[in-house]
């Protein structure tokens, strides 16, 4: 197969054309700041499917109206620990991290905080709020709920989304433990991957439109845009032998903590459309937290430990052939330091959607 | 294979057995009704490995020093929203209703509550915590770090235990969310029944001394015992192919909440023995929290989103060959109903050991 070259971008320049281009269309200064910032934070860390190859859709959803550039966010419920927002269908990423500073603040005051959204969009990477919360020592928790392909299981059809959680916890001189994972076994990407490459899909991956375990990825992927039944299975495979009602038992929980905590759209009703086909604002919702740690215990010994407990798992006797053993967030670390550095890699698709995107709005492309 | 007979008791006098077990044993009336509640709450809904098949190891436990039955517990921090205790190494039990407790007296104040604890034992399952919320329309949390016996991934040796998550949530006409589970694939009774009826292991479930993969449930359990390496694997199974390092991340996210932020031991620490053998204090941590809804919004919306999403997957299409789509807290629902009813039933061995233990303690058994 014939690869193409990647183009390397810087990141700074990368993420001022992003922020430009959603200036240009309408949306406020410091909410494009913010906005690029997470995309920009993706792809650094190595996350590439939620970076800049998915400012297209952003755009997309603002020009359509599914996103609106000014939303007139509210916050509709708070206590002393706790703060709803109506985020009135604006882009994801600057309610959530106005949420998720207030979760901080209140952190600060009271020793945890909590914030909930509805009627958002898709917010980016989850790791990007959660790590918000390393800056002040405070353990940073997000989910949100997205677009349906998650099969519960037993079920024919899939009803719930890829619903991510992400944890950040701070340590001493190791990077932080961050944990931003899907509550599938794989992301739609890793289909497209199998399918582009030809492969057969691994058992556990996903189902076909009868709800039985399938390894033809084309077929999957096919299936899920005529929204023919089947879908990716969730942590643990299909049935009960690996377990696969576990991680259908954690994409509920972010469901109801994201979609109906919030007040938000839940299960099977998130990217709805209107009957000539026209997309409607998907009414997102996301969850946001922060533990203040020296509410806990001492900050100092808190470290220590996870220094300790992190250095005794990355020290460990390793399995027969393999190489390292990772704490997670470590890889990203590294990778973003590396790309800070070196630029970030983006494909030739990608390059060109962004100059077509530029171009349209007459905003200088960094390449 | 001959199976015998199990007996079938009642539940309030074989929850009086226990409690008088636990009095003659000196813990406070109080805790002994508690650890006997927890204890048969495990056999109401089902989950066999945790009740009174367990009596006999806190009876040790009691007797040899590790547990204590009089402890000092002490209030160790405090804000707000949260507090710290040291369980001064009693049962597990107990200082867990009292942690949990008080998280919901402090949601009911401020919005939302926590509680973590450290010097602690086993303290039976997960969801009895978790599920003291719903009496009070919040959400609960609860979990726990246990003995070591889950292999990181592309560890070679198990370094963290199967550390439980439980989250319930209540609904209004269908029965509560409650998500009690595990964070490895299996527990370790699954590989002692496939070891009894000689049945190789699915992968994902096991690794050998190496750290790879293995169906053989004998050797991984003699494996366990004398800590030659290998043990149970993370939800996800082996490597990253299924997704292993995110029942890794999970069960690691369990230990830093439960044992670091609580200053209790974590990763290998746990269940140490003196340099004779004879077993010390476990100094377990646990992690408890309590959210009110009606702080995110208002409650009986909350309650009708909830029947509508868990409706709606108990009602949505079945895979070809399934008969029915669970909601997690259903099955152990009715089974409690049931067993509630027509009793519970006794394995003959455990019959056996709660007569010896009546009998050494002058408790007559209830069968």
């Amino acid at each position: 197969m014939w690869e193409e070259q990647p183009a390397v971008v810087q990141a700074e320049p990368l993420r001022a054309f992003c922020e430009e281009v959603f200036a240009r269309l309408g949306v406020e200064r410091t909410d494009a700041a913010v906005t690029a910032d997470v995309l920009l934070a993706a792809d650094l860390r190595g996350v590439d499917s939620h970076g800049v190859a998915r400012l297209k859709r952003y755009v997309d959803g603002l020009r359509d109206g599914v996103m609106k550039a000014r939303p007139a966010t509210r916050i509709v419920a708070e206590t002393l620990t706790t703060i709803t927002y109506d985020a009135d269908g604006g882009l994801g990423q600057p309610v959530s991290a106005l949420a998720m500073g207030k979760a901080i603040e209140k952190a600060r005051v009271a020793g945890t905080g909590f914030a909930s959204v509805r009627n958002s969009n898709h917010y980016g990477i989850a790791g990007y709020y959660a790590m918000m919360a390393l800056e002040q020592d405070m353990i940073g928790i997000s989910t949100t709920n997205s677009d349906v392909l998650v099969v519960p299981t037993y079920s024919r059809n899939a009803l719930l989304g890829t619903n991510p959680i992400a944890v950040a916890v701070p340590a001493g001189a190791n990077a932080a433990f961050v944990l931003d994972m899907a509550t599938s076994t794989v992301p739609r990407g890793k289909l497209e991957v199998y399918n582009r490459l030809g492969k057969p899909l691994p058992q556990g991956w996903a189902t076909d439109e009868e709800g039985v375990g399938t390894d033809d990825a084309g077929h999957v992927l096919q299936n899920l845009v005529s929204r023919a039944g089947g879908g990716l299975l969730p942590l643990g495979g299909e049935g009960e032998l690996l377990s696969g009602h576990k991680g259908y038992g954690l994409a509920l929980l972010v469901d109801i903590l994201s979609g109906v905590l919030s007040g938000a759209a839940y299960a099977n009703l998130v990217y709805p459309k209107a009957e000539d086909g026209r997309p409607l604002p998907a009414n997102l919702g996301h969850f946001f937290g922060a533990f203040r740690i020296d509410a806990f215990r001492p900050l100092d010994e808190f470290k220590r430990d996870m220094d300790d407990l992190l250095q005794r798992l990355r020290g460990a006797e390793k399995a027969a052939g393999a190489e390292r053993i990772y704490v997670h967030g470590e890889k990203e670390a590294e990778k973003a330091a590396q790309r800070r550095e070196a630029g970030i890699p983006l494909h030739p698709k990608v390059v060109a959607t962004l100059a077509e995107i530029g171009n349209e709005l007459g905003v200088d492309p960094p390449f």
